[in-house]
């Protein structure tokens, strides 16, 4: 008799956005005329840039022609791609990768979920609160995070609270951990950690022989020095950090599905009778069992972003949205609002004013200022207290949001 | 301190394809006259259908546009393709499905190393031998294999052996598994079950509450009568079977990445201390939480293919690999040959002469014909004895090597 993994059966329904969107639906059917602006859900919206057009017409092209079809491609991506990413994302911040140490995916979403296929169940998995909530559930279903607790954690799950009373700098835990989630700059909360800041967690790795599972997703965003785009900046992180990336948010993917991973060949980990296993070729592995590659046409879209002409392209496209952080975060300041983030992220983290928490306040922001934004309480324990508003609306449709929440600002919220 | 899952370890190096890559490269070095034919890998070669290259065109220049740029699609794929699939792909076989029992995926391979997230470690895995190595493989994986035994067997699985003595039809096992995997037609023997063969394993899977993981990736090459297509042309299969689907052979998308797998509602698990679960939904969790939906033109361009130019159009594609089937099957019949497969499926399974072991076998093919094939070994222990070439390859290649085999083959193999 078959039997199934019962550690999915612990994960409640996922609710957040299906609430949100239950709420939103609710209040216009009661206000049909109600303007309502979306700065919720984190989903680009400009177009693919001309470069990448361009590459994927002739792409297409190629698949027309028996001489230049392309049928299976390398599982772990095309060389192409590989190579270019690393010229353009690493050797330029004096990092060198090997072609083979790169692997290009479907999109980080899928790396980030499938990369637990190699952890032991045994592994204590720590990750920064609030959170992106793919890593605890894609935990729960491997079995390493034990039972939800009525405070909303799970009690296996080892929890580093970033909060305005740390300025959102993660402290090294009490409870020493085999598994570090990081992603800098954060989702939700659009902060970042400086190069020294990042050191003492790999050096804390280093130590311990913890595993940091680096999620870069949002590293174009990066407009000041000193903060660490790529996790390898920091020495001795290739023998302890898998890297994350994504070209969802950095050249507008996220319906065109690529991203990668960086398994360095460093990382390496002793085995019970065992020599040093390397992750690389676990993941090789894991990649060529699971997996089939890459949309062809998709990769040559990827490459065509590190042209001058896409650089150029999307640069403009980042400085845009980063000009609708600029325009949330001080107009919601001016009006009196504490806020963190959209300084290196497209993510503003808004604190929300004492005795209400952030389900109300969404329901307020909807109904007073027909605004919609995601409750903290979503990425976790301590996201509550918070709320995520997102840099990826029209700008005028930003303008408008902000203004409205100025408005009925004072002296409400 | 971080660990690995140890099953990984137990995995050996997946050597087929390297190993025949390998020896053709010793091969044409040595001989770099030699015109070798490749009728080893499962790889289409004609180029994308019209209809195909026409929906991909369009759809670039949606996301060239911000109102008709798509972002992140439905985890679960849009509704236009699982709903075309549903009345194109079973509505005329007298299969009702709903829009949410089709889950839309980067290919076949991805969902069927996938789905064995959602089993207990605790099942006992069946399959057919010889068999698509992901089946094996993905649960050594998962720690449901055991170790692997000098005759080539795992000791946890249990091997149901299809060869010429049983006319390739799969006997019920003596020890009753929890879950059997079924590729119909099949690879790599291109044998197939009527619909009272396949009702008598349905019955089977019902009566032991067995769960039955259906591979209908190559059900576009059925040509004869009484074959089912979808394992739901069997009564009370909804209550058993979760079946993949691929668009890669159908219309020659092993580049462009997409496929889709149907999870019944009927579908049910009684587990301990708690009601029937719905594996449908814990499927869509899965998804959910470890995967971001296929590309959109990707979606686009399988929607084309159920159009009538379409499906005229990969009929065509569908009707020249299959002369490329009959061509070998019969080429090789004159020449003395014992042939299975190739009526139903691009596969055509040959019995090597006593004698000769099939990696053996390749390599007289290789130097005497320079025609390139795959061992049955390959596939697993009971496909030694065994060859298997594609109808793949250029119909003109094709015939030569065909040519050549017959020519040196009388009283040489």
């Amino acid at each position: 008799m078959v039997s199934l993994n019962e550690q999915f059966l612990k994960l409640p329904e996922s609710y957040l956005f299906s609430e949100i969107a239950g709420r939103v639906k609710a209040f216009k059917a009661a206000h049909p005329e109600a303007e309502v602006i979306r700065l919720g859900i984190g989903d680009v919206t400009k177009p693919l840039v001309p470069s990448v057009i361009k590459a994927l017409r002739q792409a297409v092209e190629e698949m027309a022609e028996s001489k230049t079809f392309r049928g299976y491609g390398p599982e772990q991506g095309y060389d192409f791609l590989r190579q270019t990413i690393i010229q353009k994302d690493f050797m330029p911040r004096g990092i060198s990768l090997e072609t083979d140490e790169v692997f290009i995916s479907d999109g980080a979403k899928s790396d980030i979920g499938n990369i637990t296929d190699m952890l032991s169940r045994e592994n204590r998995i720590a990750v920064t609160d609030p959170v992106y909530p793919v890593y605890v559930d894609s935990n729960v279903m491997g079995g390493r995070a034990g039972e939800l607790l009525e405070n909303g954690q799970w009690s296996d799950i080892v929890y580093i609270p970033c909060t305005a009373e740390n300025h959102f700098i993660p402290e090294l835990p009490l409870v020493c951990p085999d598994v570090i989630y990081l992603c800098l700059p954060n989702n939700p909360t659009g902060m970042t950690l400086s190069k020294s800041e990042l050191k003492k967690w790999v050096d804390y790795a280093l130590e311990n022989k913890i595993l940091i599972l680096f999620d870069a997703a949002y590293a174009a965003y990066i407009q000041e020095e000193d903060i660490p785009h790529s996790i390898y900046e920091i020495q001795g992180a290739k023998e302890v950090a898998i890297e994350f990336r994504s070209f969802s948010k950095t050249a507008g993917f996220t319906g065109l599905r690529c991203g990668y991973t960086v398994v360095p060949k460093a990382l390496t980990i002793k085995m019970p009778h065992r020599e040093q296993v390397s992750v690389n070729r676990l993941w090789n592995r894991r990649q060529c069992t699971k997996f089939n590659g890459t949309a062809y046409i998709v990769q040559r879209a990827a490459e065509a972003i590190y042209t001058e002409a896409g650089q150029k392209e999307i640069r403009g496209i980042i400085r845009y949205y980063m000009e609708n952080a600029r325009i949330i975060r001080e107009g919601l300041k001016e009006a009196g609002f504490e806020i963190y983030g959209g300084v290196n992220a497209p993510y503003i983290w808004l604190k929300i004013p004492e005795g209400i928490n952030s389900w109300a306040f969404f329901d307020r922001l909807l109904t007073e200022c027909q605004v919609v934004g995601t409750p903290g309480i979503g990425f976790g324990p301590s996201g509550e207290g918070y709320f995520r508003l997102t840099a990826f609306a029209d700008q005028t449709e930003t303008r408008q949001a902000i203004q409205r929440i100025q408005e009925k600002a004072a002296g409400r919220f």
